[in-house]
C-alpha cells in the first residue's frame, strides 16, 4: 500500500491551485472558527450549518431549535447574540439545538472545500482525535488554512506545522506540492511548543488583544479541549466521533 | 523617524492583497530566474528586459546586440538558446549586451510589481549589497516570493527569511500584516543555514534535479556570488550599484 501524502494550502485564494476532489480536507480557522465549532459540537450542539454570508444566517432566525451567530472582523455582527467565541458554546441551554454560523474566514473555507471527498473542521481543541482518525485511514488529506481574508495566517500554519509533523511520523509522505507542508512543520518544530510565545507578534492576535479577548486565545491555543470530529455532511457538520467513540477501537 | 516595516507575500496570486505602492518590492526566485538575472548584469550584460511571453522575447530575435532567452518548466523553451541557467551568461562574449528573458516565475512577478516605486531583483548571489541597500534607505520593503505556478516555495521563502532577519536586526518592524515576514525568518533559522539540505525534499530541487541541474542549484544557494543591485527603471532591469560602487560609501 503506497503512503498517503500529506499537503497544505496556506490560503484559500491558493487553494483551487492545490485542489484534489480525492481527498480529506481538515479546513483550520484557529482565532476562532474551528475552534469555536469543535467547542459547540463537544458542548451537545447537535450539528452546524456553516453559511457564508450573513443573510444566510438570518434565514433561520426565530426558527425553533435553531442558534444563529456572525462574528465579522473580529466581532458579533449586529442583530446577533452570538459570534465565534468559544464560551459561548458552552451554555447548557444550547444542548440539543442546530447553529448556524457564518464568520469572516471559516465557514467561507469550508464552503470551498465543499467538493472534496470529506471535509473536516480541525483545530487545537480536537488535534489528538483528529490525527488518530486521519492515521487511521489511507487517504491524502489537504490541510487548508483559512488565513484571515485570504491572506496567510500564523496560528494556522502552527496547527497546519503540527498535523502534518504527526502525519509524517506516522508514514505520510510529501509530494511535489507540499513545500507549505515542509515549511509549516518547520515552523511549528522551530516554535518548540511555545505558541503563546511563537504567536506574540501575529497579526490576529493583535487584533483580537484589542478586543480583549486573550482568554479565548489562551483556550484556542489548548490542546485536546473537545474530542469531536466535524465531518461536512450534507452541508452540516456532524460529529462523526459521537458514533466512532462508541466504537472506540477503530480510531482510538 | 519611523522604523520601516518589512512584509512578505509568498506568491504573486497574494501580491494584489498586500500591494503598495509606496514601496521597495525585492522580487525573489532563487531557483534560477533572478539569480540568472544578478548572474547576467555582474557578468556584463548592459541591461535586461523582463518579458511575460515567449512572443514578447521572439520580437527581439536578430536585432544587433540583443540575446533572448527563454525558460519554461525549468528547460530552455525550443528555438531559444538560452534559458535562465545562471552559467549560461558568464560567457565573455555576452558582455555589453542586451539581455531579453522570459521566465516561467520571475519575469512575470517583476511585471506584477512594476507599479511600485522601486523593484529590485534579489537573490543570494546578491544577498549582501542588496541588504545594505535596503537598511540605507527608510522606505518599506515587501518581498515577493515567485513561487512555482502562483504555489508557495520554499527556496524563495528562505531568501525572504534570511533577508527579513537582517532587516529586523538592522531596526525595521513588523506591522499587522507581517505573519508571512515571521514564518519566513523562523524557516530560515530553522534552517539554521544549512540551505542545501534544508532544500533536499523542496519541490523545485526535485523538479531541476530530475534535469541533471544540481551544478546550477548550488550555485544558486552560494551567497554572494554577484554584487549587483538589478533595480526596474523604464522596464529594464538595470544594475545600479554599478554607480553606487563608485560611490560606495553611501550603500557600504
Amino acid at each position: 500500500m503506497s503512503k498517503p501524502v500529506v499537503k497544505v494550502s496556506f490560503s484559500p485564494l491558493l487553494y483551487p491551485i492545490y485542489k484534489e476532489d480525492e481527498c480529506i480536507v481538515v479546513v483550520v480557522d484557529i482565532l476562532r472558527a474551528t475552534t469555536a465549532m469543535c467547542t459547540a459540537l463537544y458542548h451537545g450542539i447537535e450539528y452546524i450549518i456553516p453559511v457564508a454570508t450573513v443573510e444566510e444566517a438570518l434565514e433561520y432566525k426565530n426558527k425553533p431549535n435553531y442558534i444563529i451567530a456572525a462574528e465579522r472582523n473580529g466581532e458579533v455582527v449586529g442583530g446577533f447574540e452570538i459570534g465565534n467565541s468559544p464560551f459561548s458554546y458552552m451554555d447548557k441551554s444550547m444542548k440539543g439545538k442546530k447553529l448556524v454560523l457564518t464568520t469572516t474566514n471559516g465557514t467561507k473555507s469550508i464552503k470551498i472545500a465543499g467538493d472534496a471527498q470529506k471535509v473536516i473542521a480541525g483545530s487545537f481543541a480536537n488535534f489528538s482525535i483528529l490525527t488518530k482518525y486521519l492515521k487511521s485511514r489511507n487517504e491524502k488529506v489537504m490541510i487548508l488554512c483559512a488565513g484571515w481574508k485570504d491572506r496567510f495566517n500564523l496560528e494556522d500554519t502552527l496547527f497546519a506545522g503540527a498535523l502534518v509533523d504527526e502525519l509524517i511520523r506516522g508514514g505520510f509522505q510529501y509530494d511535489l506540492d507540499s513545500d507549505a507542508a515542509i515549511a509549516s512543520r518547520s515552523i511549528f518544530l522551530y516554535s518548540n511548543g511555545d505558541f503563546d510565545n511563537f504567536l506574540k507578534d501575529s497579526s490576529h492576535r493583535k487584533r483580537l488583544s484589542k478586543l480583549n479577548l486573550e482568554k479565548d486565545i489562551q483556550y484556542c491555543l489548548s490542546l485536546d479541549t473537545c474530542p469531536v470530529i466535524p465531518m461536512l455532511i450534507d452541508g452540516k457538520l456532524i460529529d462523526i466521533a459521537k458514533d466512532l467513540r462508541v466504537n472506540a477501537g477503530s480510531i482510538a
